[in-house]
């Protein structure tokens, strides 16, 4: 099973790394990080991640995974990336995406009329680009797309789709593997449940922290 | 605030960029990747990340963390490695790891008689190295040292470390933003929920997946 991330400059590295660290287990999983160019891609916050393959030389994929973060900006015209990504879902049995990263697919037209998710701070912008945005599920699945909300997302949208395509052992046995029993400090991690003033704070500005 | 992650062949990646995700948002942070040389350094199941110093390149940081994984093994012989994480740990206000990450810092003797957890699999071998393991809490502080639990664990210690760093508004801004509202699917994150015969299997296949 060939399972294909897409990387480009300015990605948040966990909408990667945590999908990455689940579906990489998976017995029989061949992954490969790809990009406009082999090498080294630099993602939002410093860490540098390696590309093994240029776009070109990926044309087929079982499972193809979008990340967000603010690079998805220069993503969203049309052009080799999104051409790209059309192409290889034409041979997935999922295409799916993390945060921002389903701004990507709606804007390569994979998502329209579809129900799908992103970052809280997007679900807006994925509606204007043509899909039925939902922010109240963490993980949607409509046909073979499967989207996920912020960042952190990518792991619960991994083990679901682990348990899909390797069965509920498997994948719980990677949940226990990652000892994914979260305990997060805060109840501030959707806007559901974080206070009302900090949600609107941070979207004033811009999500900057501080 | 200098944080200063050390890589070595075959870490974890969650382990780090977890952690990372969260404490290179804080503001005035300043993150380095530190290894025994500059460049690439290859996690346990494919993904490359850049090491952008070498460790004789770092002499001092404000947190340091360890990351676990199968090349854990390899650091737990005194040399330089070792020798390294003493000298920082001299300059540190935190000294912290993730997953088997704390058998590296156990091994450097700077966990001696101090309360401290590690992935479920080694916390026999945390309480060999000379530390007192626990294995009911996720996040352990001991004084300046805290470690984590297994893999995603990470992401609890940093967002709890951003508080005590940072203050809480800032931590919990950093919650939203990365959208941490965890849905396991499975109950299998821990060695307490999940089934034991589950658990055995794994202990018993060497934490194979499969």
């Amino acid at each position: 099973m060939r399972i294909a991330f897409l990387l480009y400059d300015d990605f948040t590295a966990l909408d990667t790394v945590g999908p990455y660290e689940v579906l990489s287990r998976i017995p029989g999983a061949e992954v490969v990080f790809t990009a406009a160019r082999r090498g080294p891609v630099r993602s939002d916050m410093s860490l540098t991640v390696t590309a093994e393959a240029a776009l070109d030389e990926v044309d087929a994929a079982d499972l193809l995974l979008v990340p967000g973060g603010p690079g998805t900006r220069a993503q969203l015209s049309d052009g080799p990336v999104l051409e790209w990504l059309r192409a290889v879902d034409a041979t997935t049995a999922w295409t799916t995406s993390v945060c921002s990263g389903s701004l990507v697919l709606a804007a390569a037209r994979l998502l329209a009329g579809r129900r799908a998710t992103s970052h809280w701070a997007c679900l807006e912008e994925l509606g204007k680009l043509g899909a039925e945005p939902t922010g109240t599920e963490r993980v949607v699945v409509d046909g073979k797309y499967a989207t996920a909300a912020g960042v952190s997302a990518g792991i619960d949208l991994a083990l679901s789709l682990a348990g899909r395509l390797a069965g509920d052992p498997v994948a719980q046995s990677i949940q226990l593997l990652i000892e994914y029993d979260p305990r997060p400090p805060y109840s501030t991690g959707s806007t559901a449940s974080a206070p009302a003033e900090l949600v609107a704070r941070m979207r004033a500005n811009g999500l900057e922290i501080g």
